[in-house]
């Protein structure tokens, strides 16, 4: 049986990760009869966000892993005690947590002032699969990461959002467009990138694109 | 179309909605062609639980609406604002809040001194589709405000939970014990139920139930 490392980064699109995303990968992994483990890193979220009115909650701090473990059933792991060798692959689910919390995207100035970051711990992580070539899967805006975990040309999709996809190309990134049902597969590196709900205008199109990333994952396993 | 009310109450298993559930939920309504609409009670959660520990985290406080509005992805209405001749049916997904926040099922002891009740807005927008006999679904421990929407003799399931199942039969629920992929159809007042997280012990599992319960509802839509 296939065992997947899952990184979540809080619970919720606008500050964590987004859940409707990641219940579909969990979803997609045990149906495809591999197993997983959920990780977070334990750190501060950057900001909570009133879902409701999109505000942010000034008076309020959550932690990351703390508000993943809610999307787990309380079964998510510290993302410093992942160790590369119990697992065969590793996915990175979107939402603006992936970067909030795991990176600094979307709060960097890449064009005026890179100083674009990774969380060290949750580089550190994506590294050690990167480093023995075992697959990973990055969906939503999570592919913005890449170019600073894998060699410059590395192949992924954010979607149809040139704004957005210029920024990371200028990383180093290859970007592909991709539609909400399709995934795109950098072949060399064993990365497979799904736009889900960078362009999904339901759940059941972002469920058809992360079941194709969960399932060609699962087939570039050893 | 048929449109379906989905209600939450709140955010993760401990203290609202069981968040698998809720997707699951509503990726099943989304695959079966329907559309839907959540609600949730704009009050304050009973307690907000460390899903991390399982502890409560006494100094936090959140509210069940603001909350709820995370698994909708913002799309989340106050359950006051429920118009029933809006939809053709109504779903709710279980979590510790169906029993911590929409009524007090885990915090009453209805054994020594009955004080079990459902909020009286969640009650007044079950009760409003019960009266014209539109469909509903009820998962997980939901089911247990059954006997207190509807009248006595109502049919149901919260698993195969015997100490559980003889609170609510006290309470005038018929019980019928039933596997976590299978489901309780009460024909007359057109309820169906399933026990989700009562019993899985697999996130695909309690989408076989889930889904069955989605697809049996839509069908006693008019």
């Amino acid at each position: 049986m296939k065992n997947i490392a899952v990184i979540l980064s809080g619970c919720g699109v606008y500050d964590g990760s987004e859940i409707q995303e990641a219940v579909l990968t969990l979803l997609a992994i045990d149906q495809q009869g591999a197993s997983y483990r959920c990780f977070a890193p334990n750190i501060a979220q950057h900001h909570v966000i009133n879902h409701l009115t999109g505000e942010v909650s000034a008076a309020e701090s959550r932690n990351v892993l703390v508000e993943a473990a809610r999307i787990g059933r309380g079964d998510v792991e510290d993302i410093v005690e992942l160790d590369e060798k119990e697992f065969d692959a590793i996915i990175f689910v979107g939402g603006f947590g992936a970067a909030k919390n795991l990176s600094n995207f979307a709060l960097c100035n890449i064009e005026d002032n890179d100083t674009f970051q990774v969380n060290e711990q949750v580089l550190t992580a994506a590294k050690s699969f990167a480093n023995v070539e075992k697959p990973a899967g990055f969906m939503c805006i999570a592919p913005a990461m890449l170019p600073l975990i894998y060699p410059e040309g590395i192949k992924g999709t954010i979607g149809k959002d040139n704004a957005t996809a210029n920024l990371i190309t200028a990383k180093g990134l290859t970007h592909i467009d991709c539609t909400v049902t399709d995934i795109v597969i950098d072949e060399t590196y064993k990365v497979v990138t799904t736009p889900a709900y960078m362009l999904a205008e339901s759940i059941s199109e972002a469920a058809v694109g992360i079941n194709k990333l969960v399932k060609y994952v699962i087939a570039l396993c050893k």
